[in-house]
């Protein structure tokens, strides 16, 4: 199985592995699993289960029916839901009592919309020895739900070990994601800039996002040092997958292993695998500038509702260009556009260093605000260079910006 | 200026009237108002005026220019805002301080948005007498708005008297526009059912919308009989814009007056003109059905939710098929998907009459039991024939649904 998640460098060698296992290994083994089922959950536990895997189960990355759906496993006293699309395999252990052990596969648009919605708090599932049909009883709800073929479904493999493995808790993976990977870029042209890549060496672990116009750091010192450093780029469509599934209100532990060319995270009941980008990522220490002329403390809360006004009258949607004026005591935001009229707004700020004049597109910096926290933000700048932003208090996180050139 | 709210026969009617009004009356007369103005609102009034002639101020059911954007008209001690698409045409008063009177027109698609995040309580706009640009002051934020030539802008005309007129309350209009015009058609081939018959006669007010598959009629009493019946259609999408200004926390006194081809509608301290629907409404109370072989009262949360479930699966989204099987103590409901399953429901009734299965298209029946309130509803029926339904205690509102035959 381990094949099937490297990577496919070419369509060809993909459907090959795809056969092949399909022949020696799934086809000949499950048909026996392929029986009856008989299952009760609570609403809630199922509903929560789907939810964990309903992006990648409804994911349309690629055109084979087989990775849509997800598959429901009921054997050896475990409930288990999967989903694998290829870039991301998922899988997820809900409680629940076994009746008659079983699985099956199901790809299926409305279920999760309608397990959501049933009117009782129990659900039973079942499956005669013949059915093709699984029957989902929820109340007065009765749903005759087709199955597909389960040796159509890859099943995600679990993998203990790799050439590198560490451990972290889910709202501190959850923060460096967060505060990262919105700063990818979306160009299909350079992939290596549509991941968040992870940097782990000894006690530091760092990820970072950019798409070449504004860049994303954020760095966590971990108590046990890691013996083998981690370098990975990956997808950041997946990763935000990953953030939208930890769980936030207690800190439940993460372990991450990186095999040759995926991650797995594993944390409470969930396992995931992810693809990750090949390609060297670009050292995005040399970007992160040092050197400034000026070092400016605002509010951010004022700061940003006065970019967000100003932002309103611009030019070009696409670059939002925005002038800002840093001087001792106060910033001067203005923005312009040749029908309709010029805008200008102030916040009072601290400076030391010199005054200074820069624009940048106000979308990048509202972006990063958003990822801000405290009551002060500190700027530094220098004439026609990128912009480093941060938190006052806090210099885990640090935003750079290129600036724009003004007509 | 009345002449303009005819309904343009043909676009070159139209430009005719539109150059001959400019030159005769607008142009000539307006120059002089064109001048300076200083004027003090607070924040709050002003948003509130903006968003009363937002959608017709950013309206873009045609293109000349001069119909986009709102005249501010400080004279007379009195602040009035207007916007006027040609099809609808809207004038508000708003408090405020009238340093030097005067007026101006904008078409800016960002003022409005603008105004409603600025930092202050109190919102300054002055222009000078050669000023092209109106000054916007509000706490930190100066914004030069840029303004359009005054004599491009048509005023809405006030006209006191019409053929007929009465008067109602803000809550019963809207009560009247809410449970009708969703109901009607969004196919302008017919034009007569994009809009909402309003019928009054002597104490009866009907308010009626259809899109020949499903019909929703509103009455309400009238303390006052009318002399002279109004039958007049109103396009559905202005009615709703109307129905958006209306003041709901208190009844306010709504006067409509109807002129040949136009109703006016005033209330508060806004003044709205709305063009007709050419054309004679069909005869809708004839579609009413009268003749029923069972009636059915049932829950009408449940009886919502049950439907909403189970048209989760159906084969086409357009018509959402759902067979609903009435007997003396259920509702059955059923749908089906012939790739992915078959989905039943049941809601407990009480029935008067025979056993009776009938086939609906869910998104109308979603659509009416919104705009029921009660607890129990009442549903009638016959075979193959359109449903009445209604809410159990008020025969109001009254809504019907032609049938689909089933394959």
């Amino acid at each position: 199985m381990r094949l099937l998640f490297i990577y496919p460098q070419t369509h060809r060698a993909y459907y090959d592995d795809y056969y092949f296992l399909k022949f020696f290994n799934l086809y000949i083994l499950r048909q026996k699993g392929d029986t009856k089922m008989k299952l009760t959950l609570t609403k809630e536990d199922l509903n929560k289960g789907l939810q964990t895997i309903a992006k990648i189960a409804q994911s349309k990355t690629n055109n084979l029916q087989s990775s849509n759906g997800f598959l429901l496993k009921a054997l050896h006293n475990v409930i288990e839901i999967q989903a694998n699309d290829y870039e991301m395999g998922i899988k997820t252990i809900v409680p629940g009592i076994i009746e008659e052990p079983g699985e099956t596969f199901i790809a299926n648009p409305y279920l999760i919309e309608l397990i959501h919605k049933l009117p009782s708090d129990s659900v039973q599932l079942c499956k005669k020895d013949t059915d093709t049909k699984l029957l989902i009883i929820g109340g007065s709800v009765k749903f005759e739900c087709a199955t597909m073929n389960i040796s159509d479904f890859n099943e995600v493999e679990i993998v203990e070990s790799g050439y590198a493995q560490f451990t972290t808790n889910s709202i501190i993976l959850k923060d460096l994601i967060d505060h990262t990977s919105f700063a990818c870029s979306t160009n299909t042209e350079r992939p290596i800039f549509m991941g968040t890549h992870l940097d782990v060496e000894k006690n530091r672990i760092n990820m970072v996002a950019t798409d070449t116009h504004r860049l994303a750091l954020k760095t966590y010192m971990s108590e046990t040092p890691i013996t083998t450093p981690i370098k990975v780029t990956i997808p950041s469509r997946l990763l935000m997958e990953i953030s939208r599934n930890l769980p936030i209100d207690i800190p439940e532990p993460v372990t991450i292993t990186a095999v040759r060319n995926y991650l797995a995270i594993r944390f409470s009941n969930v396992y995931i695998k992810t693809r990750l980008i090949e390609g060297e990522y670009p050292k995005y220490e040399r970007v992160i500038p040092k050197d400034f002329q000026c070092t400016v403390t605002t509010d951010r809360a004022a700061f940003t509702s006065a970019v967000e006004r100003v932002s309103l009258v611009v030019q070009n949607p696409q670059y939002n260009l925005i002038k800002f004026s840093f001087s001792q005591n106060q910033i001067k935001l203005m923005s312009r556009h040749p029908d309709y009229g010029v805008v200008e707004d102030l916040v009072a700020c601290d400076m030391t260093g010199e005054d200074l004049t820069i624009s940048f597109n106000s979308k990048y910096i509202l972006d990063l605000l958003k990822h801000c926290h405290e009551e002060k933000i500190i700027i530094n700048l220098r004439t026609q260079s990128p912009v480093l932003i941060k938190d006052k208090d806090d210099s885990s996180c640090v935003f750079v910006v290129t600036p724009m050139r003004e007509k």
